[in-house]
């Protein structure tokens, strides 16, 4: 059982200071629970309802903690969630270092992404097109927060995030830098050649002014109805699959 | 003002029953509320904040119904957003016809998309491709929820979103259907003829097995990495895009 004070603890790292505090995250939900306990990540404590148990048994026992057996209603008081009939596990942050951009793949940059299901997204996307690094500016919304990680849907495990100052990186890059902007080049006629940063804009005010003179690449998706603009998210997923398409 | 009467009955639309009763919905946020306002669509009631109004006189001043300028403090009593310091309306449902999919056009068919987030942001992406026509089935999540609306950017205004028996649909469809699936043909390699339905699936299930059958042309986006599956309004996204590439 999690008692009551467990709870408390646990829906605490809600909160970025006690996250950040304690060096923990939660994640919550079947599918990324499972992902965690197969990653190299570090599992602190791992409840889960009997029923989740019986479907995955097999997987459970080779869980390198103690798997605790709780209520439903025991897991949603613990629950970032509206509702959790599966599995909660807290984790250990993840150490890694710091990792300049190699020359040779592409690595999205993400300016002040805000919405934590766009982060999440976004990750799960560079994930699904083989992007293992994402850097991110200071303001873009946290990582560990439990929207971020529910959108991930495990991808966390596989993609290395990094929080930096955006211009620096930039700055210091000396390959092709890609951003997505209303008034680039059609994004069907730009040979992507398998390396490059792509820089993806804050919801509502797109790329920083301070950073664009550091796009040497402005691309653009072209549209053909009525909206101004797509969801950042979508937008690079677009750019992603363009990006990864065979060459003709 | 608002009285607290209106405010509760603007609140009430937040839920189906009430919506379909009185067939009104709520358009909330700044840009959508701008967008309706020069649509076709029928506004019953417009209330904005001064400094909304301030900094969108011109096109508000045009507006056919009284515009009543109203405290963020009382637009937060009748909101269904957490806040809201902009703009709020009380539109007409549109009441148009069903249309069957012609056959020069793509359309999309939404098998229980349940996601509000997801129906909004895929109304955007048919908008920004110029797809007029989106068909959901009877379970996929109703179009006229607040935060449908909201993830709709105005679009709602432009693309028509029928629920319908999807097996009656594609039974009587003569052209392609394309269904999205993990086991079909590479996208990259199909070569869309400018006509079409295209079939999303369901977020956990994807498309239902009783209109498997009814998909000629199953397409699969390859993957690159790790993640299970995308969003299926990411998936649908990329789809869009493949189909409205030029062909080369």
């Amino acid at each position: 059982m999690i008692s009551k004070n467990r709870a408390k603890f646990i829906k605490s790292l809600q909160l970025k200071k006690f996250r950040k505090q304690e060096g923990l995250f939660v994640v919550e939900g079947g599918k990324s629970v499972l992902e965690v306990l197969q990653s190299n990540f570090t599992l602190i404590e791992l409840y889960v309802t009997s029923s989740f148990y019986a479907e995955n048994e097999f997987i459970l026992k080779l869980a390198p903690i103690p798997v605790e057996i709780v209520s439903e209603r025991e897991l949603e008081m613990a629950s970032g969630l509206q509702s959790n009939n599966a599995a909660l596990a807290v984790v250990q942050m993840p150490a890694y270092q710091f990792e300049e951009p190699v020359a040779s793949e592409f690595a999205l940059v993400l300016d002040d992404v805000r919405d934590p299901g766009n982060l999440g997204t976004i990750i799960r996307i560079a994930d699904w097109y083989g992007i293992g690094k994402v850097y991110c500016s200071p303001e873009t919304t946290d990582l560990f927060a439990g929207k971020v990680v529910q959108a991930c849907m495990g991808s966390l495990t596989r993609v290395k995030v990094f929080y930096t100052a955006l211009n620096t990186l930039l700055e210091g890059y000396e390959g092709p830098v890609y951003g997505a902007l209303l008034n680039g080049k059609n994004i069907y006629d730009e040979r992507f050649d398998q390396v490059g940063l792509i820089v993806m804009g804050n919801e509502s005010n797109g790329i920083s002014a301070g950073l664009l003179p550091l796009v040497s690449h402005p691309i653009t998706i072209p549209g053909h109805g009525g909206a101004e603009s797509l969801n950042v998210a979508v937008a690079t997923a677009i750019v992603c699959d363009n990006v990864r398409r065979p060459k003709s």
